[in-house]
């Protein structure tokens, strides 16, 4: 069976995605962070920008879009504000560098932006997320990406799902919100499609221009649909617009008309709580929010969750059970090392 | 009939505003800026919020929710990064005060962020997106509310819609974006039942747990939808918690248990755009993106617009031709004079 699914220990996981990265001219340290950030992903269940992501990652190096030596040099700093050219290195280890870049601003400013450009993709933008949140930093970030959505009334894809990713503290872990501003993801419409299951809700238009949950519909036709359709639609453009026009990259229509999606803009926010008026207060006011969320009267007894709950109880089960992975992907990785 | 409507010329909209306030107690400088707010909130086409709310506005003064006199204090501040008090003054005043002091901090610090506690209503949020980016800066803003959104899966109101805006300059003019994480407003549904008319897409739940584009059915339910299901449930949730964590000020549970929407929290950041490496590329990258954006492909004809754009052609028509109000509405608001 191609499908089937068998669990691969996180050390094991690490390990070969440590060695392919090695192989592949990565230098010690880089090779050891970037397998780290791909195996997190699939430990925290985001499998889509963790294990089964990872043979393109090494695909776009093979191709040239990745350049692995590359690390993200300032183009210019006023204040709190620093523009950085990624050089096409890694996205992962631009972004985490981005992010600790961010967070040395806003300890010394109070509040620090950092925009990246000619970057690469970030993967997961949570990990940036858990990464500032748990360091004791609110985080606003985002990333545009290439054209692959419609806007609001037309056909054709002008605007990208670009990423937002907002975080804070929240007792010993975070609240981290990770949200496309496409209703699905493309791997959300892939999967529903091969197991021959409707979308919970409207995922996009039909070729006759309809409304559909069938995510087979949606691949053909090309219209996957904003959230909330033309607010999100609007969002979409105007991360878009800030991210090129602070980083002073590539939006998404430049970025389209490249052969793949490479040089992406990224935007990198962070606030030092710590330096705020009420800092003392703050575990309190999250823990309140959280406990009067968490009494919502559910519907049909569904699990009311908050932006990164689950994300927990996935993380704790994928280490203590293996991380469970196709094993048509596993063996592709496997001869990647070979 | 009492749903007739009449046409208002700004100018005399603006000079009735102005003396209701006055007869209300505030001062000169005061009335005339608060009229002015509303006076362009109603131009710009934005009318739940500009002429058809000034009565609550005068009936929340005189419940005394609030404080005509009161001005924003400093609580603390650290680098790029202001916590203030709004002492329950009016919130549209208090909001242009906050981006007239985070425009400040940006100027300083290349960016900045004015939380504000203990404000009120600041009705169009697009309205501090309109000034900051007019005067050359990107704007990045919220408020929290009442509750009056269930989170996904759940049928009570733990979430307020929490306005978000994004703004920053385009041409002579601004890209704004000014979005409730609401598919539709209390208002919208208001007005499409009255008008016995469905909704585009869907609005909410009836209260079968049925998704409907019926606004009767969702104002019966008290079950609106947010933008894209459990994303803009999400979305809500966080841009309340960092509201309230940032200026120390309520959450959304703590303002439903009082008597009337009183002391929201807000946030606002800015960046200036003046500061940046790229400063003189950008109006130009600006108008490469939206050049591209109008390119779409519409379907059936639809007019592709960016968040703002109509805005320009509601405002150089209700200059010219007045502002449309119904009758019954500028009646009462005539009253408030005499």
């Amino acid at each position: 069976m191609s499908n089937s699914t068998i669990t691969i220990p996180a050390a094991d996981m690490l390990q070969l995605f440590n060695a392919i990265l090695l192989k592949h001219g990565f230098t010690a340290d880089r090779a050891q962070a970037c397998a780290q950030i791909f195996t997190n992903n699939s430990i925290d269940g985001v499998y889509t920008h963790g294990v089964n992501r990872f043979p393109r990652f090494i695909e776009y190096i093979q191709k040239g879009y990745i350049n692995i030596q590359a690390t993200p040099t300032l183009k210019h700093q006023w204040g709190g504000v620093q523009q950085w050219d990624g050089n096409l290195g890694p996205g992962p280890l631009n972004a985490i560098h981005a992010t600790n870049s961010v967070m040395q601003l806003a300890q010394q400013h109070g509040i620090g932006c950092v925009a990246l450009a000619n970057t690469n993709h970030w993967m997961r933008g949570g990990t940036y997320g858990w990464q500032a949140a748990k360091a004791g930093f609110v985080f606003i970030g985002w990333t545009n990406t290439t054209g692959l959505m419609p806007t609001w009334g037309a056909i054709d894809n002008k605007l990208g799902n670009n990423p937002l990713v907002i975080a804070l503290p929240y007792e010993k872990e975070a609240v981290v919100l990770d949200m496309a501003m496409s209703q699905y993801s493309f791997g959300a419409l892939e999967l529903a499609a091969m197991k021959q299951e409707q979308l919970p809700v409207f995922g996009g238009f039909d070729t006759n221009g309809q409304l559909t949950t069938d995510p087979a519909a949606i691949r053909t036709s090309r219209r996957p649909l904003p959230i909330g359709y033309w607010k999100g639609a609007g969002l979409s453009l105007l991360l878009d617009i800030l991210a090129a026009v602070l980083s002073g990259g590539l939006s998404v229509h430049e970025i389209t008309q490249q052969q793949s999606e490479m040089s992406v803009s990224q935007v990198f926010i962070a606030i030092d709580i710590s330096k705020l008026g009420n800092h003392s207060s703050i575990t309190q006011v999250v823990q309140h929010i959280i406990a009067d969320y968490h009494r919502s009267i559910p519907e049909n007894n569904k699990l009311i969750t908050f932006p990164g709950e689950r994300v927990l109880q996935t993380r704790s089960r994928n280490l203590a059970n293996g991380i469970p992975v196709l094993k048509q992907v596993w063996d592709e990785i496997y001869r990647l090392n070979s």
